[in-house]
This record gives C-alpha cells, structure tokens and sequence, in this order.
C-alpha cells in the first residue's frame, strides 16, 4: 500500500516528537514541499521549533492548513499490540502509531492535498500556506500563540484555516467544529479560622461558610446557548478542605472550578457573576482567574459550505457543524479574524493505547482538503 | 520548696513517658503509697502499663482517683524556655515541663492528697482507689477501657470518681467537668463518574450532587441541648474531591466530618438523621462512622455538692459544672455507673511548648482532694 500519505504518516510517527519537541518532522515536510517552490520560514520561540510555509500570492485570499507534529506519551508500552513508534498496519487497514490520529494523519493528508493541488494548479489563485508547531500537546506557550502573533504583528493575510484536528465523531467527516468553547478555571480559597471540632465557636468553618453558596453556584443556569453553542457548564474540579485530622476545623478551602462558556458569555461577565455570588454569602476569600482561550465561532458560510459540499462528495455524509469538546490551537488563530474550522479523522483513539486511524479515511481526507482548496482558491472552477 | 506535691510532680516530669510509655511513673506511685498499706494490682494489656490500687473494704463505698502518667511529646525542645523533662520552677513559682499541667501535677497531688487522709484515718471507712493508665494520649485502646472491663466483669465497685485531669479555665477549681458530649464521626464517601470538565453530560460530578446536601447538613439545628448539655454541634474536619487537573471530573468526593453531641441524643439518632438526609437528595455514597465516645453526666449531686464546697473553702471560687471540651478516659469510667467528675488545674499550657502548673495550685488541689476524700467517706465528719 505504498500510498502518499501512507508513507508520510508512516515516516512522521517514526519520528519520536514527544511535546514539545519536533524531531525532524517539519523538516520532512519542508523536503516535501520544496520541489513545490513553497518558501518556508521556520519560527523558533524558546525551545520550540514552529513552522510557516506558503505557495501563491502574500495578498491574495489564503488558506492555511494549521497543525502540529508534536504527539503525547505513548504510556506504557507494553500496553500496545504493535511498538507505539513503529507505524503497523493491521489486516483491516487501520494504521497503528502515536500521533496516527492526533494528528500526523491528518497532517499528512494536508500536505498531500496541497501538493496534489499545487502540482495540477502551480499557477493558482489566492495562496496556500502552512502553520506548523511542535508545541500543541504540551505548555502550548511558544507554539502557535506566538506564530499567531509574529504573523498579525506584520499584516500577514488569513482568510480561511482548516485544523487537522481529529474532530470525526464515528465516521470520517461526520463532524467539523466551526468553534470552540472558551475555558475559564477559578482558583478559590475560602478562609476561616482553624480550629478543635470540640470549641466550633472558637474556630469559623469554611466549608460551612462555603456550603450554601457552592449550592448555589452548582444550581446556576449560567446561560442557554444559542445556535452554535451549548449551554455553558461549570465543573468543580478540585476541592479540598482539612488537616486530615479528624478533631481539626480547617483554617481554609480550596476550590477549583472550571467554566466552558457558549459566546452568550464574556470571561468577565462570569468573573462578575461569581464575584457577586460570592459576596452575597459574605465570605472570605481569595480568587484568581485563568482564561484558557475565549469562544470563537465561525457561522455557517462559504468555508463551512465548501467543507461540507467536499465531505458529502466523497463521503456521502451530511456533516454536523459542532462547538463541543475540548480547546485547540485554533483559538489563538481564530484572533486573526479568518473562517476556521476543525476537520480530520476519527478523534476514538487519541491519547489511548493503540492510538490509530484508518487508512482509507487519510486517503479520504486527502481528497476532501484538496477540494476545499480548489473551491476555495480557484472559485467557480470546481471540477 | 521541699513541699511533697511538688516533689512528686518533679519525679514524674523527670521520666520522660512519651505516650503509650509509663517508664517507671507507675513503680514511683507504687512505692509511695506501698508504706501506707495499699493493696496493687498491676494490668498489662498489650504493651501498656496500667495499675489499680485501693486502700479500705471493697465492699463499701469507693472513691477512685484517675489519671495517666503518659504524656504528649515536646516537639521541638529547643523552643522550651526550659528543657521539657528537666522540671524547673521559675521565680514565679510556675514548675515547667511536660505533664505539669496534663496530667501530671494533678496526679501528685491526688497520691498526696490520698497520703494525708490515710495517715490521718488509717482506719477510715470505705475506699479509695487509683486507676492509673499509660495510654491516654496515644490510641487509648489497652487503657482505662481495659482496665474498666476487667473491674466491672468482677462487680467491683466504684461509687464516685475524681479525674485529675486539667479541668480549671483561668483560676484553679473555677471549672469542674461534670460530664461529656459524645464525639462520632462520620466518613463519607460520595461516588460519581470521572470525566472530562468539557463533557460533563459523561460524567457526573460528586461535588456538584453532594453540594445541596452539605448545605443542609451545615444548616441542620441537630437539637438545643439541656440544662447540663450545649446544643449538638457538626463540624466538617476533611473535604477532598478532585484529580488535582483542573480538567477532570471528580470521580469521588470523600468528607468527614465530627459530632460532638449532647446527651439528648444517641449515636444511633444522629446516624438515621444522615441517612436520611443524604438518601433525600438521592446521593450513591459509601458511610462509616466511628464512635469515640457516648457522652455522659453526672448530674448535681453529692459528688458536686461535696467538690464545689471543698473547693469554695480552699480557693472562695464558686465553681461551675461544665460539659464542654474534648473527651477523657472519664467516658470509660462513667460506664461504671459511678458519679464522676473531673477537676484539676489550669488547662491554659497543656500539649504546648512551655507547659507549665502553679506550685500553688498543686498544694491548694491536694487540699481540695483531701477535703472531698474525707466528706464522701467520712460523711459527717467534715473538720
């Protein structure tokens, strides 16, 4: 099956990229890409090694595929049927590897489908470019968020973006996001006063300061969502209280808690509201913030359109445009005002023990982004 | 300053019996009242030291002195101002070390107090007894609870008892514990389903379905206490939820929390009350309780009456019955059905750096111990 974007998942996954490092992937692709006559501008911040590449004119409509080469741990593995770091094929064609889903897959396919569309169309319209970064899994700090930066700081024009995030639910192209929730954690400690449980009148509890109001904060509708976004959910992640001694009152309560937030909320409406509610108890506290990414979204248009008019072709599916799910890098590309969507394969198997994807899906995916790309940047010539 | 009680409380500071240990205290008690005619009974369970000894007729009415000769370790001794188990009486007549106040100042001063009054009526009628135990501050599992078994699966008899322990709040004998609240203790469990804080419709979140339920066990009015008794309060000791990733729903939420109740409830009330409340709110929970003591009364009586005049004539304090504060071995001994109180000197120093007693105070307890000695078993013949 010596297929191209076999091959290069195949040489991607051998090369062991635990975030944030690169181990030479990038420069695989640089080698791919150069006979294309792509310029290449490789980003270093810090210790990590970023990539931008492009074809076509700086001041024309681009598209950027955005990814990442760098890969979670493979655990143990011993847990594995094949050698996490030896790409294996099985009988039923699916492709063994970490990183097969998240994302040497689907970076592979995009290559593919830019090198495809490149060879046919070397004097195309508009430009095709790539945001790369080793730096997605891990701190995520010098990765795309500084590339982002380094790009808008010099006008750098973004018009479309298609992430090859894993986004499939059951079958290939079933689902892309055309956003992502924001994420916002709250870092809360009630203080009391600590104290023996046999002179409660000496000492202030705080989880019974704090007991009403975190009934409260758990009964809140926070919002309804809207057309794009599910309501938003709060989650306490982490509470602890206590000495560990059973005659102890504790002196303080520590809370962590965590919003995904629809685009009906701003991060500082939500600081506002439990702000409020916290003051209506009368508590103690202290509280710090940290926003994770904000919401961002991408209404249905023509990069939505196109995508699905290119997986019902291929795939025969209706896809479903969906918000849910964890955050991605696309949230920092999102600031650069473009059309942004998440597609890519099965998203089953990402950060599990025999971490793989399907062969026939990558070849798949490879025609679906070579579409986009073509209607896209050469408007009303869909073949 | 040769006063005997202060003598004997030095002796015993000396030997440094850090708690379950009796290094010799027990033998030095032994061989001061062995002259005057005692009979000893020496009872080891496990590795622990205990001894009952009494002088009289078992069959008539006893008066059992209590104590322990272990005590709590200094922590750091260089924070003393003096070394802990050097006993050093300062210009104020305050005698440091650890166990002065807790408890070894008033167990010098009831062997004393029991010496005078055997020298004085070596013929008296009734009593008086010593259960002496090593293992009070430690796990107190082969202790007075043992020594009590032992005592009252022979029907010996025990009419009323005095514990040495440090019962005075800022003037010796302004305070005398007449009973105790029981202490139970409730270990919780609430289970949910782990999960990522992005998908909680996949997981269920422990904090959040126990929130309302720890809003009403903090509100509970659990009753109002009585005449002896303050009202039963609940305090929450320990409260731990969470993976420590702010990303993660809890799978788990473990709290414990502590009864210390009055005697117008029983440990099986307070259980059904919980059971129920956590049940209303349709939690799964695993629950385990651990009953540290049932609470027990001596109500106003002979034994009060004679205590509170003794120490009205030594100190011209009008002495309060008290229930509040921690536990004691007096809850084994209230098994018994004896009368029981517990009086002794300030407790202002005891498990801290720099514990210290006042010379005075011991010599004035020796007083106030002789004194009820002679007017429970010399009844009408109070000097």
């Amino acid at each position: 099956m010596r297929d191209p974007v076999i091959e290069l998942t195949k040489q991607l996954i051998q090369r062991k990229s635990i975030s944030p490092t690169d181990q030479g992937c990038q420069q695989l692709i640089i080698d791919r890409l150069t006979p294309l006559g792509f310029t290449f501008e490789p980003m270093q911040f810090g210790e990590t090694l970023n990539l931008w590449a492009y074809h076509g004119n700086p001041d024309e409509p681009t598209l950027v595929f955005a990814g990442h080469t760098d890969v979670v741990p493979a655990g143990n593995e011993n847990s594995w049927v094949y050698p996490p770091f030896e790409p294996t094929i099985d009988e039923h064609g699916m492709l063994y590897g970490r990183g097969a889903a998240d994302m040497k897959g689907g970076l592979a396919a995009m290559v593919c489908a830019a090198e495809n569309f490149v060879k046919q169309n070397p004097n195309h319209k508009g430009r095709v470019a790539f945001l790369i970064t080793a730096d997605e899994e891990a701190a995520a700090t010098d990765g795309t968020v500084k590339v982002v930066e380094a790009l808008m700081a010099r006008k750098e024009r973004v018009d479309y973006c298609i992430v090859g995030e894993p986004s499939s639910s059951k079958l290939c192209g079933d689902q892309i996001k055309n956003g992502r929730r924001g994420s916002l954690t709250a870092n809360l400690v009630v203080h009391g006063v600590q104290g023996h449980v046999a002179y409660p009148h000496l000492a202030d509890n705080p989880v019974h300061r704090f007991a009403p109001a975190l009934a409260e904060l758990v009964a809140t509708e926070w919002d309804q969502g809207n057309q794009y976004f599910p309501a938003t959910t709060m989650q306490v992640a982490n509470i602890n209280g206590g000495t560990g001694a059973e005659n102890v009152v504790p002196g303080e309560l520590s809370v962590q808690f965590n919003f995904r937030y629809s685009s009906e909320l701003t991060d500082d409406v939500i600081r506002q509201r439990v702000t409020a509610l916290l003051d209506k108890y009368q508590l103690r506290y202290s509280l710090s913030w940290r926003l994770s990414g904000k919401p961002f979204l991408t209404p249905q248009g023509t990069l939505t359109d196109v995508t699905a008019e290119a997986i019902k072709k291929f795939t025969s599916l209706t896809t479903e445009l969906s918000t849910s799910g964890g955050t991605s890098d696309g949230r920092f590309i999102a600031l650069m005002g473009c059309q942004i969507i998440e597609l890519g394969p099965l998203n089953a198997t990402i950060h599990k023990v025999n971490e793989c994807v399907s062969c026939a899906d990558l070849k798949t995916l490879v025609n679906i982004y070579q579409r986009i790309l073509n209607n896209i940047l050469n408007r009303g010539q869909v073949s």
